[in-house]
Formats: C-alpha cells, sequence, structure tokens
C-alpha cells in the first residue's frame, strides 16, 4: 500500500499554509470543512501522496482532543530533495529557523537536516537526500 | 516535494512488525542501529514512501523523550487502497480491530475507514479509497 496522506493537526491553519505553500512550495489541491469530524482540511500535493492540515472547528472536536498514545507516535515526516545544501539555504533565507545547519547522516544512507518545528508551525519536518535506492 | 518517509516511534518493534509486515503486508527495506540518534529503525516500503518504524534504544533517547508541540501534531497516516470493504474484511478475519466497521465519508471524496490504535502498534492508521483523482 502506498501513502494517500499524513493528517497534521495545526491550530493556525493560515500560518501553517504560510510555511507549507508560500515556504516549501506544496500545491494546494482542496480546503474543504468536514462537519461531521470537526476539521477544516486543506490538501497539499507531496508526490503521489497529499499532506493534510487539519483545523479543529473547536476544542472538543475528536482531532482538537487527540494526544495519541504514550506507546506508539508519530514523530516526523521527511521530504526528499535532490540538493539538500541548495535547499537549506534557500530556506534560511527565507528566514526558516534549522535544527541542522548542516546535513548528518540519517538511517538507509540518508543525508538529513531538520527545520526547527518554530518554523513549521510546530511539527517535525525532515529534509531528505537519499544516496542510496 | 514527495514524502521520503514518515517516522513512527514505536515502544515494541517486534509487535509492530508484526502488524506492518504480517498483517499489513508491507516489505521490509532496511533494518539497522543508529547510535547517534538513539534508535534502530526499520524501513518499510510504501509505494515511493517509506514507513520507517523508530525504536529508541532507551528512555532518554531524544525519540523516546519527543512529545510534540501542543500546536501541532502528526494525527495519522493513510494508506491509499482499491478496495475498503474487501481490505476491512480481509483485516477483520486476520484479528485487527477496526473503528469503523463500514466505510465512512472523509476530506476529498474519500471513502475512509480507520484501524484500532490497540491493533497497529498504538499508532492512528486510516485506510482510504479515493472516489476523485
Amino acid at each position: 500500500m502506498q501513502i494517500d496522506h499524513v493528517a497534521i493537526v495545526v491550530r493556525d491553519l493560515e500560518a501553517a499554509l504560510r510555511v507549507y505553500v508560500d515556504t516549501l512550495g506544496f500545491e494546494q489541491v482542496y480546503r474543504e470543512v468536514v462537519a461531521d469530524q470537526g476539521i477544516e482540511a486543506v490538501g497539499l500535493r507531496a508526490g503521489d501522496s497529499l499532506i493534510e492540515l487539519l483545523r479543529p472547528l473547536s476544542e472538543d472536536s475528536p482531532v482538537a482532543r487527540y494526544r495519541g498514545d504514550a506507546e506508539s507516535k508519530l514523530h516526523h515526516t521527511a521530504y526528499r530533495v535532490d540538493d539538500l545544501e541548495a535547499k537549506l539555504a534557500e530556506l534560511k533565507a527565507a528566514g526558516v529557523r534549522l535544527i541542522d545547519e548542516t546535513p548528518r547522516n540519517g538511517a538507509h544512507g540518508n543525508r538529513i537536516a531538520f527545520l526547527h518545528p518554530k518554523s513549521t508551525g510546530g511539527s517535525l519536518i525532515e529534509l531528505c537526500q537519499p544516496t542510496v535506492s
């Protein structure tokens, strides 16, 4: 099975869209209110998958109350880039705070760098340049 | 940018692999210890992306301590299927607990169903059958 989408809850949807669309360059595919789930959802194209930003319509929306499980949690979403140094330089110039100013080594031979959650609407984003296929 | 991988922290890696590999049918691409990040990582093929299961090597591993941000959190990962009813029947027969026994409507015209986190190693998994492209 392939990934259809990764759903990320955000409190400030407009701020998140500035990051994902304006800074990171994702294209918006849809934006809609799903009333019975208590959310507004924005789908962003990420290759053949989507990133779905979810804004809880109220504090008692199930999505707002969701805290995950102590035994397991989603940690970060990684996006593939061709030239990690160039992308980091571009994002730094655009004012994005970087955890890793220079690439380091990740699993599976990847060169990786994390963006600071303060600059990404709160969730942890990794940029990832594969060195093996 | 496309999704390279989605990283999910799991406490019981073997139990998670039984779910992801044996029950859900993902193929293992790599398994390795990344000592300087305090993790053991298993990469599973999901289309052109990967699911990466992370086992913290100790309780003070940064990944074990990561609690995310109150303003934003990853909520679920959705996998695309061609026939949602058939997949739900297959998983139910395999003993997987379902939140949705029958599909309901999600955003973007999707038919969706959630699996119970108790059956997926703790993280929220959605199965998703698109009705529009």
